[in-house]
């Protein structure tokens, strides 16, 4: 299987784009859905919300896709709609594969190594029964959290690494509360950057054949002084940024992410997108502008 | 809605019992699944597996149940079949109320704020949709990573409150990766002690009449040493003690953990349990060790 750091390479380099269309469906605010049958009955509200969901969805990716490398969908708000939002993000999934896009599941998982090497089966593997193997979502990379330390990524590493696979590890998060825990002295650094030692010292394992690693980093665009200062410590990894448009971050000040090249950054947009009149345009507005961006870096 | 501090408190009185019987279904080795039906149907496996996954933990529930006051269901261990999976824990959670046993849905959630609030309706709240509400899971508590800080937390807590519903916050993991970050000096004291911290200055939030608060912490029972330190920081939260058993912890050496009183630690078991050959002869036996250690504090 080809490393997910070189699928996304060739796929930046040919649609000009490091945009992730963020899929976060709010039950409440479809506006993308079509028309919505009502029903009295409250048993079928999650089957109906999720099939809304999934028509929300693909409606974006419809419209916004090809400005697009990658879709990101936020794994709590299918969850919350049970099991038929599981069947819903799916379906999403595939949808997106189906347009060419790449999917990076953004499910922040991390736990003990039996229960890593689960999380792995269910994102980029299959789970053995005696019915026979149950596929996983099947997408191509997926945000980690490292908490609880090298043993317990060990496992999501081996699983991405056979899959072909990436993964973004948090190390520096786009919320103001980041600063609690993520940049605490530790003791002469930041958090954050001994993190981001962890992450730069799995970069051979997921190394693609352009130099990038699909052992990638969560670098939050809310605060762009630590971008460049995080990219000397992880100078292979492929980072994912959030907090550009509704959190703050600006698309034009992210150079410092791209100094491997263009596709050593991605970049996901939601609510800027999908509450867009025009989802379409706004994704290749957004594109245009960290294309540029990349460009100068 | 009472608190799950003093829902804990009077069920661990009346079973003099701190054992949380931990649910990681394996579907390649549901030994207490009954018959399994043989399918050639690959599509189907999913679905049979989740069944059969379903009352494997029915049958453990059933045979241990009356040792433990909690079930600990690890979601990874459903997530990775899918749809069926979801469905199979909903399942297991009806089975366990049912029992008159609490559920601690083991899922280390963390995300930004915006995501924290969809993961705290899939887990104690309900998803507002044009089609009515979608209930959560209903679970009594669950595991929450702090890596993002206390703005991350926050919605978890809100929602926590509302349904009188617990938490259990990752302080020190029981794995052996877990000294690589949690226990980085940060700078004065490690890390854990500072997440110590964030988890007492909440705990006002969710405490309950007897003193306890349900704002409670993931204390890992592999480095005893730890237990007493954390226990002078969080005077009041409830411990979610991991690691007895399989991974090495001792069940007698517990009683630092339990100085606030005997319902001020919960100690899940897994495979202990699960691969007995008699099941509820092992939680018992668990559950006297475990309740004499608690005495002694």
């Amino acid at each position: 299987m080809t490393p997910f750091a070189d699928r996304l390479a060739a796929l930046v380099e040919e649609r000009r784009s490091q945009i992730c269309l963020g899929l976060d469906p709010d039950p409440a605010n479809l506006r993308w859905a079509g028309p919505l049958e009502a029903s009295g009955d409250s048993s079928a509200a999650a089957e109906q919300a999720a099939v809304a969901v999934a028509r929300h969805c693909g409606a974006l990716i419809e419209q916004a896709g090809p400005a697009c490398v990658a879709v990101k969908p936020q794994l709590a708000c299918f969850e919350r709609l049970g099991a038929p939002g599981w069947k819903a993000l799916a379906d999403v999934c595939e949808m997106a594969r189906a347009a060419g896009l790449l999917v990076v599941a953004d499910c922040k998982r991390g736990d003990v190594p039996v229960t890593a090497a689960a999380y792995a089966q269910a994102l980029v593997g299959e789970t053995p029964t005696p019915w026979g193997p149950v596929a996983g979502l099947g997408v191509d990379a997926f945000t980690a959290n490292p908490l609880l330390g090298r043993d317990a990524l060990e496992p999501l590493i081996d699983a991405a690494e056979t899959a072909g696979a990436g993964i973004f590890c948090l190390v520096r998060t786009s919320n103001p509360g980041a600063a609690d825990v993520e940049d605490l002295p530790a003791p002469e650094a930041p958090l954050h950057e001994r993190l981001a030692e962890i992450v730069d010292g799995f970069a051979d394992r997921l190394q693609g054949a352009t130099g990038l690693s699909g052992m990638g980093a969560v670098v939050g665009a809310t605060e762009p002084g630590h971008i460049a200062r995080l990219r000397e410590l992880m100078p292979r990894a492929i980072f994912l940024i959030p907090g550009v448009g509704a959190q703050g971050g600006k698309p034009d000040s992210l150079g410092a992410a791209f100094g491997p090249g263009a596709a050593s950054g991605l970049v996901p947009a939601s609510r800027s997108i999908a509450n867009d009149a025009d989802p379409a345009a706004a994704a290749e507005r957004l594109r245009a502008t960290v294309w540029s961006s990349s460009a100068i870096a």
